[in-house]
């Protein structure tokens, strides 16, 4: 399925080189302003071609409301939004037909679905989709800003934010030097990416099933290339004492000394900064020659990408990070009743 | 909400010093045969008292079968299966109830549920509701062997096989070396769990929302104390070149000659080995004094864990990852007709 | 799937002359004062025995709480409650196992499930079930009492009122009639139930998929037996013109002169009385001589029923009715913050 | 949640009198063929204008695929859609913006959304909205016409076939008779129509909650004007004996000698014809002068309808009625392993 949500409902669908990739959310409070603007921020950060180390594609990406805006807001009828594929050069793929790409989804797309599957470059599994999550974050993100927290759920100042930045490339902290090495090996190279939430109250998620990290992290594999996610201390926990690793209480509202927990506590936020990190694998459009299975021949043979690509996809990955968090949120604030369904 | 699954739907219900845990399981084919020794040596590696590191309480833990199974085979309908809590000292934890225990949910659970939650041994936050886990996964597991791979859907010999296995206690690799740290220390301690499947098919899993790694890790992190799964080569994978970490396909069933990925491409399985790892958290019941607010106080004051615990919970934790696994690959096998409803 | 709701979620299973039926509900509201107590009088309507028309089977039927009950309060984890099957006479069934009786699942039941099904008393499917039905209803009854309706969400005196009473049976307004007609006629009858519930807010439901006709629809016909339903008006309104047929809106609370609608329109409830009407066929187990199939012979056969039953099971419909409706309105009043998560 | 379906799962979208309207349905297998030609014959059938009776609106209802179709084929990623508004006149129904029509949604839909809803012709709540549903339809059909029923799934060479019909205008058989009716009361006029399904295989739909009738009728009801479904012999049952009323079983494809049960026993598609009948309501806008509130004035005043409107929406329903239909039993032929994923 590609859908996702309790009452925030997100479902994507499109195509890299079909006629347009596009989102329809169901579930959306009535009354939440929206226009293009609120848009162009974060499709910008998405977008390859300002920074080295990132596609030189280029699409306008403009939001096209196609229902559940009327006059500049939010109806409480399911919004659906298109971005339409423009710059395509689909001739690059059908070139390629024969060989599946590695580290692409073209082999399994084509068992999954029989040959049936739209292959130009990736068609639904393309990166491409992720603009469609980038929107759905950014009416996310608005409802977060307009959450009631306190007890007579009176309006809150300063709502809750979501931030995600990278924090290494290709091992390095200093990202320039990471990206470098990716270009003087003419490679491409992978990243880590860490996401913090701040301003969200104790109560969120369930036990078992429906813990935050359960629903965070199925949101959060639905971006590609992510290897692997860990809250708090995640890894490194693995490896230390009980005593160290405990999160001592301080106050009533449940501020902890340290935060090793990253937020979460038997599934349910804690009231303290939600923390988690990802791994983001090096993109699989490299520059280097590789080898693969050519379906035809059945033989093993040189293969070299064609295309546009990023030498580095975590850069763009974090304001997509962003965007499923906080449609993980907001669901979740909906849940408990801390956003209204009428704004 | 306490269920997962989309065909194969499991629903888990109890605390821990109620008068018992359960697990109802809706979907399962009909004609799989069930009984109580199918159980045993899965809820055997479970329990605690066994081995160094693990807690003394003991149950019997046999499942009492309360619908879905007739004449020694399930019948279709839903599947009630009962553990009964027998050995448990309530007072043990009542006597605590101003007192949040670090690391524990008592926090959250008393925020989320108003006061109103069953706070004893954890009540339904408990590790011991992984025994329900369990039982879902010997089901699971059963049908995994029952499979049917062949294009003809003709009988298949071997079946899938889903592995757990300890790969760190204490950042030990030797885990007699790792366990004896944390007895000396006179504290609990983390460590780190993998999992491997074999035999499974091409084609599970669904672009995005329903990755293979979304619906992995939203199974596995409703098993309590995780804090990190990474895929294939994970973490790592961050500070790799991109044609190091790709997997070159030789043959047309999509085997590849390394497994960077873990099995999974673009969120579906690729016909390799499906691995994965999980960091668990050092058991949150130390032995170590800590601190800790009084909620009657309203002061931080010294906090002595009471009752019998585990020193390290990581060593109970494979044949829960192997359940909540099997769980989840069953359900994706039934959607994709592998699995046939009636056996 | 045995499963119902998308906030107050309830589960089913259980057999006939299994060991127990029984019900699982997920998103209860913590806080909710529960005891065996509150269950009697709707358990003591949707029994037998007690009337002419109905099944001498009796069982005690006491609610055994399994979880999600602490200290007589609900603990907002989710609800197990069992009923135990006590006087069941298993051998009558087994004896006619090759012949499928008219108007029961039996022959659907083995086809459905390969022959593995329960078939003593019809196994799941049968009517034993709605003791479960009933449970459910009675906590959704206590939900129903809680709403708060007000702007303010301040405390509602009244609460929603949900009552199901028989209006035919056999065609005859005078019930005592019609009853007398079946046991002249030594053959089982049917009837008529009406719904109605007052004190429901506006804004219940959605258009299309979720209409509250839609959902109520769904529960409804989870009731073994029932034939039709139909909304206000119901099926006359096909017979009527259409400014005989609109209902004038009077105030802005959206009371309307008339009711055709039922209190529903859209999809969407309209703060008038919401009623509707369901069709439940005759007992298919008659005292009447029948023919049927039998399997074995494959000859079409005189067939007799054994065991108890009722002449008229519409005359057990009323409280199962009101339970399914509370249900259903429950989820409905939770989706929408007029039922708070903590009471 | 404007979605239906548990695996081929359809969402609606749109406005009256927005930009468009539009489905996008997941699940659908890989390799139907798919064009624009498929769809006109039902969206003819659906459109106003070529008979007495219905309205003179005319879109061209040409539907645009936006997604999930490659080389004229379904590629087994999500479908989308559009329908573009073309014929609109706003202007018509902003002027009545205070006075809420009686019979449609106005009212509820301005309290449920907070006045925020888009209210040009009924907006969301319109039966424009019909055009996405025929839609589903005819993919739904195309798949019921490739299912697989022997026992070895070899192909079928019939199908399953869907067909509804108007048994009744304003109580008249005689369909131009009843019309007439209305025309000549200058009134608008209600109907029955009855739907038909047969190939159907035993063993579709679940006890209870996934009856067949549940699942079809929770269809329905998305159907605006609906006021009533009864299965088989219906409401008609409720006056029967049990004798009379039981389908006699004949012979091991489960054959009955009359229908009485409508081809669904204990929720069960027992291999007999799929029988139900819907009421339709007559329009609610009528050339009739009317009364309703002006919630302006708070006045109740005179009220007459303007735009242009069927007299009869029945005379619509029937392709509206085959669309849901189809579509509910494409999916439960999908779970049920009939129809493959991948044709």
């Amino acid at each position: 399925m590609n859908s996702f949500g309790r009452i925030f409902r997100v479902s994507i669908f499109g195509e890299s080189h079909g006629e347009s990739a596009g989102i329809n959310i169901d579930g959306c409070p009535a009354g939440l302003s929206l226009s293009v603007e609120d848009f162009l921020e974060d499709i910008e950060r998405r977008k390859g071609g300002t920074q080295k180390g990132t596609t030189p594609r280029k699409e306008d990406d403009l939001p096209i409301f196609k229902s559940g805006v009327f006059n500049g807001k939010t109806t409480g009828a399911p919004i659906t939004i298109l971005f339409e594929n423009k710059n395509t050069r689909s001739g690059d793929y059908e070139k390629q037909r024969a060989v599946p790409r590695p580290g692409h989804a073209d082999f399994v797309a084509h068992a999954k679905f029989g040959g049936f599957e739209d292959f130009r470059g990736g068609g639904h599994f393309s990166g491409r989709l992720t603009v469609c999550l980038v929107a759905a974050g950014v009416i996310a993100k608005k409802l977060l800003a307009q959450v009631d927290l306190s007890p007579g759920m009176a309006a809150n100042d300063t709502g809750i934010k979501v931030t995600a930045t990278i924090l290494e490339i290709g091992g390095e902290t200093d990202l320039e030097k990471g990206l470098q090495k990716a270009i003087d090996h003419k490679d491409s190279i992978g990243g880590i990416v860490e996401c913090r939430t701040n301003g969200l109250p104790v109560g969120l998620g369930e036990p078992f099933f429906d813990s935050v990290e359960s629903v965070i992290s199925h949101a959060v594999f639905a971006i590609p290339a992510i290897r692997g996610i860990e809250f708090g201390t995640g890894f490194a926990a693995a490896r230390m004492y009980g005593v160290d690793h405990n999160d001592v209480i301080e106050d009533k509202a449940g501020k902890t000394k340290t935060n090793h927990a990253g937020g979460v506590v038997g599934g349910i936020t804690n009231g303290n900064e939600l923390v988690f990190r990802i791994a983001v694998k090096p993109t699989s459009s490299t520059p280097k020659e590789q080898i693969t299975l050519n379906w035809e021949t059945n033989e093993v043979e040189p293969f070299s990408v064609k295309g546009r690509h990023d030498l580095c996809i975590a850069l763009r990955v974090p304001v997509v990070l962003e965007a499923v968090t906080a449609m993980v949120l907001a669901d979740l604030l909906l849940l408990e009743h801390h956003i209204r369904r009428i704004l």
